[in-house]
């Protein structure tokens, strides 16, 4: 089906400072950041497929990425590492300045320079009805964000583009497809961004 | 091995404001409740065995319970939900008003009275020693810092209760057995605690 697909970017397209390669073949995410004229911020996202087919083209893709998405079983496979800490940390090491490894119903870890990182819970639901698509939000609501707000990346961005993308991944899953974010307003977002920063905080005011 | 065991508490004991009550089987649990004056604040571990096969004295000991602590499949093989969430909610309502459910090294949720709910991750470690002690350490943190810092229990203290419980539980499993908890000061504890307060909270002072 992908076999003779080779997207060419529109000239528009290719000014744009913010790049999200979603995670098709690496080979394919490479050509694709080829023809950006000069792209502020990368971001990709992979899958277990290209860490076992494609190892070499994944490896030289992550040399020119900011920032790699991928989950909490891929990072182990990818590193061979059991401790998603030491599997983070490894990943940096191959090029990408940030790794954002995802736990499903656990949250998502991220990993800045130096000693920076964020631990992430995931917005608590009662129902999941439809897990379909939300790895892609979750990528998509952090990018997103970033390519609305951010000139310069620091790693506070990417700690509320991270906040964002699981808010939006948290819509996702409570109805089928994406129907729940066809209707989704962004009043909805910011106020359940609210609701998850009062569960996830050590210090409360007070009761 | 535990056949004969009945403990007695000594008079002292039994006035004091706090009790853990450690998971040993529910009806030596309740019999330990019983020989206290007036306890104000009443913690219970428990574990899947009692679940098992001391169900009845469980649901029992429950109704005199405020805060029950149990890890993730415990909580879900007590109430057959898959939801976490789901599971939490129900538990509360077989008596115990705060459930802290335990989820290793994705940390711990936490519930209470109305919508309140607290969502802590772990501490990250790069390396785990031995696990041995982890969740005791856990419980024993959570009611001695109640113990030692509270008078009247409000959601913010069991919030930060369950912080230091996972800090403790961090310090516990870096080596063999007790020997790190050892040796473990104040600082230590209090430097960690901070650490973690800024691995976990959404909006951080900028860089």
């Amino acid at each position: 089906m992908f076999k003779e697909f080779k997207p060419e970017l529109p000239e528009t397209y290719r000014q744009t400072d913010f790049v999200l390669l979603a995670n098709i073949e690496p080979s394919l995410q490479a050509h694709v950041l080829e023809q950006m004229k000069r792209p502020r911020f990368v971001v990709a996202d992979t899958m277990d497929l290209w860490i076992e087919t494609a190892r070499s083209d994944l490896d030289e893709l992550l040399r020119r990425v900011d920032l790699l998405i991928l989950n909490d079983s891929e990072a182990r496979e990818m590193t061979k590492e059991t401790s998603l800490i030491k599997a983070g940390r490894r990943i940096q090491k191959m090029g990408p300045a940030h790794v954002a490894i995802k736990k499903g119903e656990h949250g998502a870890l991220l990993f800045g320079e130096g000693d920076h990182f964020f631990s992430c819970g995931a917005y608590p639901l009662e129902d999941i009805h439809d897990p379909t698509g939300a790895g892609d939000t979750f990528a998509g609501g952090m990018a997103g964000y970033l390519a609305g707000t951010v000139k310069t990346v620091h790693f506070n961005d990417l700690r509320k583009a991270m906040i964002y993308g699981s808010v939006l991944a948290s819509f996702c899953v409570e109805a089928f497809s994406l129907e729940r974010l066809r209707s989704l307003s962004i009043e909805e977002i910011a106020k359940r961004y609210e609701m998850f920063k009062l569960m996830s905080q050590f210090e409360a005011p007070p009761e």
